[in-house]
């Protein structure tokens, strides 16, 4: 065809992209630039990679190297793009090496991902980690497999952060959670989600919560110390988790339009706002299915979704096609695993709602996981956001030791439908004794609302 | 108040309704009359009270004796009513021990459930069981325990048949299952519910589908042998599994309008086409949210939901007001554990879509319960229909070792919703390793679906 796609960043958007435009336009020339070694891996496995629960970073690869020249996919490893020219089509960079490297295009799509933050406080001090990309995984596996550090402590209580203190407590170590907010995940707070506090706390873990971390200190360049504003902590190893930015320098600096959350704005199709410049995954803001607001919302669903869906543009634009594929709104759909508890949450938080001007209240109810008289049942605890006046569903979080996984989604459908918590307390859910009560931990809940409001 | 309801039944139906009526009109006086010894048990604990999970068969009563008294409600035990004059508003009948009884009424609900059908062939035997009342499984129960048979054949592949299955294997008998049908469940083929047929043979349970009982034999009163078209089966004692038609012959009899099922006609609140009478429970028949068609659909939340509506219209005539409740529709959502497994489904199956009139097609997709690479991932098998014209979802079945419970309900409230398989395919579902892959079974299969219908 003579039309050539170049793609900066080889993960989860940018390999969604490009195995799209191959199979819409199987004769494509698509060129992959990825700063790492590595493309196309899964980084939400990254804890269970450094838990020992997957043997080898290997088996985090969604496709082998081979795998992905099979396809017709030119990835050049260790290629940090540095420019866009989009006058005349070109990007230019370095390689790790620093060779210097340009390349034309005809298509281009931006899959540059986000950065861990470091906040102020950060120093170059050996046992400090961040954890992002494939290669952050892999050293903070190897640390600790090499100096057997005792003990840990992880700064942030988002997903990353309670997943990496499972994951370094079951690696033996002891392990202290510091967080600027007094609850886990944002809105998990110690009654709602109270039987997570106390496994942590059950499992040796610290939890320092409402703290703000001061500043570190190290000797010999390797850390010893976190100080907070309450306390300081002996550290043989500190992996900050505050939090993702949008990497969009490389799209600022060539002049595209930059969305209020300071992530890549782009179209329900991912078109930037330039012709011929798309962007998808951590580095765009998209629209939030409840508050319509445009969000950056840095979660893997919504990259390999949005990454597809540019894809499928520029391969269309190659055949000459219209694609009919957009995207649809991301509820901030969320699940982690602590521990043996299940976390998720999906929609707005009764904060979120209120920052979005809904007149909003919540409401909560403990349920179980099975049938009150069948064994091994579980308790099951739900939080719903409503809007007052419409009676509408505007968010839920859940925590449960089982069937958290299902249920969130089912209120992640109704948020999609609108639904009223008077519909949702009229659905039809499967029910039998080893699976839930007659009335399923949703519709009870949705009663409750519907009764209250 | 002066104002007296009588109800008909004392199980999940009419005692919903009875408990609401007091919770809307704390003085009403309200009086059960239930022809077994028990009220307000959970009969789809059954399986597992005979399999010996669960100790006691009082374990399997939502509500005991003396809670039901405390609540106000005036439970006649042993009391089988025989006969409604609606003119005078009085009901009648005979108790256990023969003495006749009637009761005057202002407001009447009929929650008179179902009975296990009896099939032609049915004769009165020693060890030859059905499974409807708590007294059914108590006697099956004591059955084993006094007589410890060893060969039991069930007959009807339906989910009571299959979890019967599963509790007297596990009580240590020999299991055959005869199922007139070729697939358990109904639409649960040996391809789609390949590990269960092969779970079940692995527990040393004979499938005999495909075949139909054309007798029973005795010997001295004792069942010894079950004649299908195809075998003689030896058996100790025979469960006949083979549907629940609706009790609906004191309706009938009272001059109440029928639906087409057999089942008793009731509006959106309950009401019958007299006035005064409510029915609620296995003897109605309710819309069908999907083909908007009348179904006799047996399933113990809708009994409790149309009980509790029945009992919201009766407590609110009570006080002099009016309900706001309504039956949204049934979508037949249903889940069964057998052995290891969770089937599930929600909707219509192809086949039911295509005799309510509609131009349907099913997809298939073979998922998994987590992420490829973390450690116990099961797959997950998930089967919709959709209408081709309109692309709209229409059902949907489940299988797999986990994570099938909610999912099933996220389906059933796309139902509700009447999404297109395309937007189910961009729903932003939570995910995270240890529960699914990052396009979830669910979008995956809508996704197949939008692509090749």
């Amino acid at each position: 065809m003579g039309t050539k796609t170049v793609i900066v960043g080889g993960d989860a958007a940018g390999m969604s992209a490009a195995a799209q435009i191959r199979r819409v336009a199987p004769s494509a020339e698509v060129v992959v630039f990825e700063k790492t070694n590595f493309a196309s891996y899964a980084s939400c496995g990254m804890p269970y990679y450094i838990a020992g629960d997957i043997a080898s970073h290997e088996d985090l690869l969604a496709l082998s190297a081979q795998e992905i020249a099979d396809r017709g996919i030119d990835v050049r490893y260790g290629h940090a793009v540095e420019e866009i020219r989009p006058g005349a089509r070109i990007i230019a960079g370095r390689t790790r090496s620093g060779q210097p490297f340009d390349e034309p295009y005809d298509h281009l799509v931006l899959a540059t991902g986000g950065t861990a933050v470091r906040p102020a406080w950060w120093s170059e001090l050996e046992g400090l980690f961040t954890l992002r990309s494939l290669e952050d995984g892999i050293a903070l596996r190897t640390f600790i497999d090499e100096h057997r550090p005792r003990r840990a402590v992880v700064i942030g209580a988002g997903f990353i952060g309670l997943e990496m203190v499972e994951s370094l407590a079951r690696r033996g170590l002891e392990v202290t959670l510091v967080g600027r907010s007094p609850h886990l995940l944002g809105d998990f707070d110690r009654t709602f989600a109270a039987p997570v506090y106390d496994a942590m706390r059950h499992c040796g873990v610290a939890l320092n919560l409402a703290q703000s971390v001061q500043g570190l200190a190290g000797d010999s360049g390797r850390i010893t110390h976190v100080e907070t504003d309450v306390e300081r902590l002996q550290a043989d190893m500190v992996l900050v988790a505050t939090g993702l930015e949008p990497s969009a320098g490389l799209a600022r600096a060539a002049g595209l339009a930059m969305g209020r959350s300071g992530a890549i704005a782009v179209d329900d199709q991912m078109q930037t706002s330039r012709t011929g410049i798309w962007a998808a995954g951590d580095c765009v803001e998209v629209k939030h299915v409840v508050s319509g607001q445009k969000v950056h919302k840095p979660l893997a669903l919504t990259a390999n979704r949005t990454g597809r869906i540019a894809g499928d543009q520029v391969g269309s634009a190659v055949v000459g096609r219209s694609s009919a594929q957009r995207f649809r709104g991301t509820a901030g759909s969320l699940i982690t695993r602590v521990l043996d508890y299940g976390l998720a949450q999906t929609g707005l938080s009764l904060g979120e709602a209120k920052r979005a001007g809904f007149d909003a209240v919540s409401f909560e109810r403990e349920s179980r996981s099975r049938a009150r008289y069948y064994p091994g049942s579980k308790p099951l605890k739900t939080r719903i956001v409503v809007e007052r006046r419409t009676r509408r569903l505007l968010g839920a979080q859940m925590v449960g030791e089982e069937g958290v996984v299902g249920r969130i989604d089912a209120l992640a459908t109704a948020l999609f439908a609108r639904m009223t918590v008077d519909e949702v307390h009229h659905l039809d859910l499967a029910y039998a004794p080893p699976f839930g009560p007659v009335y399923d931990a949703i519709i009870d809940v949705c009663g409750k609302a519907a009764l209250e409001i």
